[in-house]
């Protein structure tokens, strides 16, 4: 019989451990961690995400501040107020809410937040930090699945661990923090994507699947060898008649092919997903705390 | 038959083509590149390598400084030369020898140098800009091993690479470079490394080995497949009666098990070594030329 892997009760527990620190920094005098996101236009999803987010300040007891932009704001128009932002001594962290109207460049705009405050991890500063094994602000997707890993005790050293899909934000830092010396990690990394050849031989060696490709269903029951421990990243939308919003969010894995054969495994939604955004929080904690710089 | 990557040869190649370089740009009126190398104390290892840096530097007509102290200099006078270098702008670039007295923490040093002129690679926003695939100053180590695989147009798009070790200046970036999009890259990596169980079984399947484990000899003939190209990047000093110095090089590679096997195959001394001098000039004049930031 298969676990699987419950991230929504994972990122409550997560939360109310959260909840319970900020309760404790406000007995002891200090301000409230200071959480605020910008979001630019009105993007569906985005707005969702956000609305989440700011959520979910509210419930661990963070002060959000959320700052809106219309579609045509200019790109100096957000560098200016990232630069207040970085400024602002009541405010621990920030995030700008991903994808970008085209007329900004989302490299220009991750650089310009201080690293220090970027609690989404997209900083150069954090991202080479991860890679060095330094404290450092670690990206939502790949600490929530290493969270996950963390609280349901899956043993990860010398086993082999196959990551599919080398994005920057899931792939290839997932597969460092995998690699790295102590727990979870000390795993033997392989990552795959569109140009490996060998894709079904590699996973079926796999004792820990990390699915990160953005393709529906991707990975397939014969791809998964007994007893592997599978990480669906997958959330697309894809048409259904059975919701009333007429998606639904499909993972990258086959669930019913692949769970009989797992000893663990991530269901989408209620997987990885509210793990993110238990991420996002505990760096904010992590910020407000001042324990990584 | 295999054939022996010539690094020496190469190594000579790219200095000639830096050479003219150097040569127009000051034909342009324009000043010559500027390396400076910090060296604490007397490390036999260290004086010969920076020896050779600054001889290096010598032949393709670079500027050069060699800034020394002693091994009781205070990490507060180190970061006060390192500042003033920062702010000198008759210099394009600069390192600091590792590895440094105890008494010195490493990595305030690294991340005391701008990154700008950061031209070993090491400062995080280096480290992270090359792992999002960002332009960068790449460590010396693994960009030779790329410029060899480049030179020899050794095939790499779907082959299956296995790194051995995963050290912070040659397993994690080399990694990071093989499964980058586009050539030499778009490898299927998989890194191995001391907690790795399956091993040989894992190099046999293996395309490309790259062994950067610093473990004499450890690479076996009965660990690589036939026509695998075999990177060695291991350079331990082990004692000889055969050398006027008492000591001799040796690889991570059994050699002449392996050669037999291989397609291509770098040789210790005399493969990636030569390699990581030029990296460091590459980085130099792409910094003259401002090219990077």
């Amino acid at each position: 019989m298969y676990t699987i892997i419950d991230g929504k009760a994972i990122s409550e527990q997560v939360k109310t451990e959260i909840a319970e620190e900020v309760k404790q920094m406000m007995a002891a005098g200090k301000r409230a961690p200071h959480l605020a996101v910008i979001i630019v236009g009105h993007d569906g999803g985005s707005e969702t995400y956000v609305a989440h987010k700011v959520k979910s300040c509210e419930q661990v007891g963070f002060t959000s501040t959320k700052i809106m932009f219309e579609d045509n704001v200019t790109e100096i128009e957000l560098l200016a107020k990232i630069e207040e932002l970085n400024n602002n001594k009541e405010l621990d962290g920030f995030i700008v809410q991903l994808p970008l109207p085209k007329h900004i460049s989302e490299q220009k705009v991750i650089e310009a937040i201080d690293y220090r405050k970027d609690v989404d991890g997209f900083h150069p500063v954090n991202v080479g930090r991860m890679s060095i094994g330094l404290p450092c602000y670690v990206s939502a997707t790949p600490s929530g699945i290493i969270e996950l890993l963390k609280r349901y005790e899956i043993p990860t050293s010398g086993k082999n661990c196959v990551v599919i899909g080398r994005s920057n934000i899931v792939g290839k830092p997932v597969a460092t923090l995998m690699m790295q010396k102590g727990y979870p990690g000390d795993a033997t990394v392989t990552v795959c994507h569109s140009r490996t050849k060998n894709l079904k031989e590699i996973c079926l060696q796999a004792d820990i699947i990390i699915a990160a490709l953005g393709m529906p269903e991707f990975l397939t029951g014969d791809m998964v060898k007994n007893g592997a421990a599978v990480i669906d990243v997958g959330t697309t939308r894809v048409p259904s008649d059975k919701t009333k919003s007429g998606f639904r969010l499909s993972g990258d894995v086959k669930f019913d092919e692949v769970a009989p054969k797992c000893s663990f495994i991530t269901p989408v939604p209620g997987g990885v997903g509210p793990m993110t955004i238990v991420s996002l929080l505990k760096n904010t904690l992590l910020a407000a705390k001042g324990e990584i710089y």
